[in-house]
């Protein structure tokens, strides 16, 4: 993997990333900038038990943009700045222009709950330069190189004090909200560890020190042990749903190995883990014959500089819809008790996502 | 309040509430029935430390009826067979046809993970005959009535003895997936504490052994103390917008003495408790002019037969909205990692709400 990094006069940073050496003449000059901003706050929830981020500069930002104004598509014409300058790089990262977390950014007000400055980081991932493309029609090298990027950019942010965990995610399709079409994903890097992966490794530490192994790598030995719910299989990596899923077609993937991060992910498991989740993501497209939405998270170890034995480094996807069309809302009991009712059984779900042919190329 | 029950042919309770007294002849005669069903069952998903519900009968359940089919309209006709019979009532409250969870229902399949039969209970709770009102726009007596009934259904589904935890909700809105027009709400009795308000209770419990209060009196307090996110005050009740709220539109209404249960109110803290909510709505519609969609939910005292001191009855509301006709989604940062992002401070938009104008009939 070969890495450039430029620097906008905005001082947002900007990785270009390929397979091959990248040339000398790559620039920033002339992108897009952000405008100014005032820095973000946390405030805590006392209810819940967590911080929630206030960044008012993010309400006006871009929207659904027409094609000709995609920010996301490599620089031609400089009366149209984007984001990305054109040269061959395959994978783009750079600070978000509307970050919800940004170190140094501002100060907290003072408020009857604790509050705290918005310290972190937002990037954006440019998975491609082909604005029509999707995570998964890209070619399988691309998509390996798309987790030597995202293991890049945990290392690291990962390696910044302020930042306790790195979280890459994509939200694909308006269902979700998504208001660029290119595909992208984007990364937040937190100062704190985010209640939900804190509260699954304190689960997943629980199972550790009862039995001395992992809870995903016990996880998986009985998906692979039943079979009805594997959707891709390999020594390195494997794609399922849990027999717990909550979303109709929720399908996890991870690396068999208990890898912590997206940084310790050997060439031999980057290699599986981009073709299941390829599989993964051509399967969910084949489907219903359109795009699927999704969101697509990973959980991983904190970078908080305590070893972590018992995390293990899996992608979750929730897809919104239970049926062509039919979303599954997130109403009264999910939002406000935290049960979710599915309207499907697992079983069920992953024989169909079984039964779509996939080709890998 | 006066309360008559009747029992459908497919065992499906019914009971109506009026503030007069209800005549004789109303029967169950002719009502919608429940078309036969398997029971759910409950998954423990091991990295978030919660039960999830499979309840696959749901998967065909009504879905925007025309006005004619509406199930919740009083039945003046044998051939349209509907959920509430014709006369005096003025709320009505019966089983969902297509429960989530039903105590006897079924059993637990055997799985890699602990499972057990969705025992509990679902009902559902008609505001008023007409279906063009809304919650907000019921009078005030009704709304109290309300009150009053909710608190009846909390009394009863908690005595049962598998139900440790009631929870009375409206989704309003088709943007939060509601699939009747016709204005009411529903109500889960789970048989254990759901995990939101679970961590809230323990949070709860925390502040009141450490301090001698109660942590959402002492919120109260504070809010009062500032003044500029309160909506509506009394010495009874009152409705504020949490200083760390997540919605763009988010309020809380609550007594202000620390009220465990909805059964558990006084006649002026109901009257009072209406009023404030009642306010709260009237602000919401008035805000844009245009029918506001939220989640209602109900956080209250577990019935598990324990002392609940640090329990405060209160109402949430969650409006999916940031703008006119635009959604907050949830997506990465809220549903993959648990972390809230909100583009607005609460102090702007509770001066937007305390500025509309609110007249109570």
């Amino acid at each position: 993997m070969h890495r450039r990094t430029l620097l906008r006069p905005d001082g947002r940073a900007l990785h270009l990333y390929a397979r091959a050496p990248l040339p000398d003449d790559l620039s920033a000059d002339g992108l897009l900038l952000a405008p100014p901003r005032a820095g973000s706050h946390l405030r805590w929830h006392p209810l819940r038990g967590e911080w929630v981020v206030y960044a008012t500069h993010r309400q006006d930002r871009t929207f659904l943009p027409s094609a000709a104004a995609n920010p996301l598509a490599p620089m031609h014409d400089p009366a149209l700045p984007t984001e990305v300058p054109a040269g061959p790089w395959e994978i783009a990262a750079f600070d978000n222009r509307f970050p919800a977390l940004s170190t140094g950014g501002g100060e907290a007000p003072e408020l009857p709950v604790p509050t705290r400055p918005g310290d972190g980081a937002c990037e954006v991932v440019v998975f491609g330069q082909d604005p029509t493309a999707s995570l998964g029609s890209l070619p399988l090298a691309q998509i390996e190189l798309l987790f030597e990027v995202w293991g890049d950019r945990t290392r690291e942010l990962g390696a910044r004090p302020e930042i306790q965990y790195v979280f890459p995610f994509e939200n694909r399709g308006v269902e979700v909200g998504v208001t660029l079409n290119h595909p992208h994903g984007q990364i937040y890097a937190y100062p704190f560890v985010p209640p939900i992966p804190a509260r699954a490794l304190a689960l997943q530490a629980e199972h550790w020190a009862a039995n001395g192994r992992g809870l995903v790598e016990d996880l998986i030995q009985e998906e692979r042990d039943a079979g009805t719910r594997l959707l891709y299989e390999s020594p390195e990596a494997v794609a399922w749903m849990p027999v717990f899923a909550r979303y109709a077609y929720e399908v996890w993937v991870a690396p068999t190995r208990a890898v912590p991060t997206l940084a310790d992910l050997l060439p031999a498991e980057r290699t599986a883990f981009a073709r299941a989740l390829k599989t993964v993501l051509l399967k969910y497209d084949g489907l219903w014959g359109t795009p699927f939405p999704y969101l697509l998270v990973f959980h991983q170890a904190p970078t908080d500089g305590r070893p972590h034995p018992e995390a293990h480094l899996h992608i979750e996807l929730y897809p919104p819809l239970r049926m062509p069309g039919r979303l599954k809302y997130l109403a009264g009991t999910e939002i406000g008790a935290g049960v979710f009712t599915a309207d499907t059984l697992p079983e069920e779900k992953a024989a169909e996502l079984r039964a779509v042919p996939v080709t890998l190329a």
